[in-house]
């Protein structure tokens, strides 16, 4: 076996199949694609990539499988599917998958197409995988496919702690081999042994704490919102077709946006760190029910009708009313007395941290600098926020 | 300025007062006093002592007053307190200090006689600080005395991320510098500057973290209880004062165990590890109101009740009923739009963290191996406890 | 001062200056180009930016001049030259400065024209500097010049933590805090104070070190000279002026490469890390004189010659033969018995460690898989190489 | 398997083998003895002991039988002897070696006699293993001894990485995952497989830097000197039983030097960190070839010597005159081109790193402070030692 070195897991063992993976190209492109895309804006030190953290995952896969002492192929086809699982994102990670599920009518995590098309099926079927079932693990079905997508999967144990290690915010650091020990498959299904809430506790807490200092920090979320209004003028005017447009890499995307007239202002200013300002930062209560958490088509409508009312162009208006982030960790399985159980009817956390996640949460208007108070002005009336309740 | 390196804050600057105050005998004893006494028999590798982590307090302590511009002699005066503020501890840290509160009628916090008696008052002198204030200041009083002892102090800063360092559990390695640099003197108290409420919340999940995974871990609950129980023979058969049992190191009290008949079995118990296993652990809801958090001398009372109707040796019970551990972090100032308010008016989360707090409580009495049967029966009679509701 | 969270260093603090200079593009650019530009190929995680670089040297120069003691002046004219110490840099770093000097004439150290063109010169005016003198600083000229660019300067000793930090390979970990107490202003030239010869020592093992593990990794020289080798030709056949070549960033020169016939080849293999083989890779003492170590022009003709006795496309060879490392650091100065003196009239190991890095030289010969035989042989014949001798 | 949390290797698995040698008093006795002495004088933060120690080289020994796919007889024997490798040191680990090899004709590592009269032979026997056989391995004896105690044995792999940790001093942090994975058993013998001879060379060069700051600091040689000497009389005048002595803990001695007239001070003096201060501090270079690296009776004539030239009371002189440190690791064997060589032949800095160890050594005299002068002037005259050398 061949090692690779990591800065989180040190040295990582891959098997001949996971040496052949990320020999394609497909693999070799997650090089480019940085795992918390705009978030180096924020903490210059956010330039780890979907490569690395894919085999931080395989690594955490791979012993799960060991230690959960499962078959051959079903050990085999988990770590595969560990080590592709983001095989299917697009540039900039989620801030653009909206964008491309419009358009492409496709989510990253449903990869069928990828390692059909690609070098990766024909990899997997080298090694006596079959790329179906390694596509449908991805995305969580399966045999224990809850270990590479579920409530508490080895992809989010790696990207808290890596996250955590490339911002240099500590709260992610959670104890990810303590967890792996804690698991056993009970019914065909994932849980964690008996006395062990604390420890799945702090998986939840550490993802609520990094959404609210990184994740969801608003110059992050500023440049985000205007990667996903550059990319649905590009998509919406057939420059790229949308298939294309989701295998580029971070900077083919914005060299993308510079070669396009109507997108090469948001390129330039993302680029140089040049963003939006925020015209309207609104807290859930100051918000109407239906503008809240809304869907992309309804998004463009209003961000139109918000540029007529304040008479300015209308890339000069960029609404981002994101969900309220869901906690699948309190959906995790723990073992109490021998009765599985999910964590949210077992801790006193869940609902704390709930409320948490429900207090951070913002609408944000984006404007340019220049533009703010009339951007600010329409967006209130259109979106009839209460701009009196502060920020 | 000499410079002193440590594994925490790499290297810290101590002034000449603090060289002074770190070469008297008072503080050098510190070197043989463990920060987390019994937690070593869980974790090996917490060795840490209340003598590098009062280095570390004195350090935060020294940019908490850079950073707030405080003039010369109130710095100074929260710089020595830091630093002297664990002086007053008996051995083996908390795990004594009931029993030294019960017969020496004063807690480790009240050190204006230590700093009377002692060459720490000489070089306080020495070096224009007036003792009486810092001692009222290690006691949280006076002008900004809760920057030593408050809701959100430089100890608690130090401990969480040294515990954290020794331990190699994760959970209490919180941002302390992003607490520096938010702290703000507003009409005379601290207070967390707006926007900083995630950052105040950490600081009291990392606590109710660490209280669950380490500091109430049971093994190292077990070995306190019997060090508060020997430390009672001790001390109520006169063995020895309570003056200089206060000012004994960790292993000069065990020697002082072993020496004495009517305890050496605790010493020997707790030096190979060979600890009272759990008759009774029992969730709050199993525990009648008035056993639950009871005080020192009702705690020996039950012992000697359940020690008789088990027909065993008094030595051979142990009952350990703290109270629920409160949550001071809850009360820090947090600054909102311009207005001084407490975390605990701001926070979704506090409510979930006292519930969890309360979930980890557990109501223990420890017997040896062999006396088991009869003590948990014994003890379940006369505490009234309910035995089947599981631990 | 506002504060940037760094994963080395934790929080930096910066001046308004600072922040100025890093709202330029041509600081902003630097997060578009890596550190160690195709280590990331061996090191996964090796994806660090020469902006957060940037911020750690201009954090590590604050630090100096404090602790100095320097005037306003001086400090700010040193703060500045470390922020903007890379901004001269072409993309990836020093794997195509060779390329860039042939065709610009032009070192990145000399940043005269940048400051002169750009905005970081209207900044550095507006804050009171002189581009020019901030330039010569950059380039180790000047009163202290060295602490930008000497023997042991703040650049090398954050390079060196970062670069640990971020591959995963410890032995980058310097002690820069005990570095930075060490310095000392001796008429007028920096020196460590006396006792420090140790420390002044590990300095140099951790790059002789990091040389071997790392900095000259044969895969990462691989790719570094297939770029090279690409940029000659986009450069010499016209298709990118040299003023524009040396102002991309990573990216954009492979999407250059990509776009050019003659060089697409190039950037498909980087990309998908399909690089070329070592046909030569020899010590050496196997190789003669004339042929180690030489310059731009020569190492293009060797390739034509190789190609034309090979019978293989020019393209398909690449010679690597760089100079061996010298060490700067050996000729830090140390203050011992108050004089100075230089590192290596002091140190048993500088000799040592000189061996070493000319032990670790190898000159490379590279080729695709498929041409390695013929090249193999050609090059032995025309470079006159000892292929009997081992790797 | 039960798995315990450590601070350097995160979990570390336990065989039931392991648990129950951990369960024995000569084993939990190691936690009450400092893996670095007198260290934590200078460093504060080095109080980590022989026990999470050996429970480090136990897990590392672990990795490496099972990387080398070992049979399991010869494995547990090797795991046994990892685990047990220091529970023969006495108090203060080598601080007090020479007074226990004078007094008792034995060295730490010969552990026969520990095997066979306590626990820790029975619970050998137990699980099949012979503890003569398992006393061997300690000593370096046996198949693979040589992992346990050799040239590069996992205990200095766990030593320096640990203690680097606990000082916060950087150089001892090597890649001890890289060495495990290049160990191979060549002929019966370990060797590092061809390419590492960096690998080895780090492990050498983090011993040399370890030596130079941490290990062979001046303050913690004097306490050590201090505790030789103490220890001399102790035994000499019979106060305590050899057999006795290299039993207690740290604080064990510190007590029984405090309880015995002639070596109270010494203890008071150590505590309270009021050392003797350096009447002599001479290089290599300064010292007549017959008093560079004595023994323990010569060491103690020439104090008497000193004491009675300078007239003072004998207590007051203490000599301390090392051995250079030799470099086990430069005999460390490494295949290169097939072949096993030793590192010294193969390495470019095994010269320059025993310059080095040279270059460090020092002679040293101590004294109080008020008999400073006396002493020196005695010293230089009975030593010869030339004093206008400079230190």
């Amino acid at each position: 076996m061949t090692t690779v070195k990591d800065s989180v897991h040190d040295y990582i063992e891959l098997r001949p199949m996971a040496e052949a993976l990320l020999d394609t190209a497909a693999m070799q492109r997650l090089r480019y694609v940085r795992q918390l895309s705009t978030v180096q804006l924020v903490y210059p030190s956010a330039n780890h990539t979907r490569f690395e953290h894919s085999l931080g995952v395989y690594h955490l896969a791979s012993r799960a499988v060991e230690q959960l002492g499962l078959e051959a192929d079903l050990a085999d086809r988990l770590r595969a599917a560990a080590l592709v699982h983001d095989a299917g994102h697009g540039p900039f990670g989620h801030q653009t998958e909206a964008a491309i599920e419009r358009h492409l009518g496709r989510h990253h995590d449903e990869i069928e197409w990828l390692l059909a098309d690609t070098d990766l099926g024909r990899v997997l079927t080298e090694y006596g995988l079959e790329p179906q079932a390694v596509a449908a693990t991805v995305d969580g079905r399966g045999p224990l496919g809850e270990l590479v997508s579920g409530a508490l999967d080895v992809d989010r144990m790696d990207y808290l702690v890596r996250d955590a290690h490339h911002t240099g915010v500590p709260y992610g650091t959670i104890d990810h081999a303590r967890l792996l020990y804690a698991l056993r498959v009970v019914d065909g299904e994932l849980a964690l042994e008996d006395g062990t809430v604390a420890t799945a506790e702090s998986a939840l807490i550490a993802r609520t704490l990094m959404n609210a200092t990184v994740y969801r920090h608003h110059v992050s979320r500023i440049a985000g919102a205007m990667l996903d209004r550059a990319s649905e003028r590009l998509l919406a005017d057939g420059v790229l077709k949308p298939e294309r447009f989701a295998r580029l890499t971070d900077a083919e995307l914005l060299a993308a946006f510079e070669e396009y007239e109507r997108t090469a202002e948001f390129a330039t200013r993302i680029r140089e760190r040049d963003l939006y300002k925020r015209a309207i930062w609104a807290r859930r209560g100051a918000v109407p029910e239906d503008v809240a958490g809304i869907g992309y088509d309804r998004t463009r409508a209003l961000e139109r009708e918000i540029a007529d009312v304040a008479g300015v162009d209308p890339a000069a208006v960029v609404v981002d009313s994101p969900t309220v982030p869901s906690s699948p960790e309190s959906r995790a399985k723990v073992v109490v007395d021998g009765e599985v159980r999910r964590l949210e009817e077992l801790s006193s956390l869940v609902a704390g941290l709930d409320a948490c996640a429900r207090e951070i949460w913002r609408l944000g208007v984006y404007a340019p600098e220049d533009r703010l108070e009339d951007v600010r002005e329409a967006a209130a009336t259109v979106l009839e926020v209460d701009t009196d309740a502060g920020p």
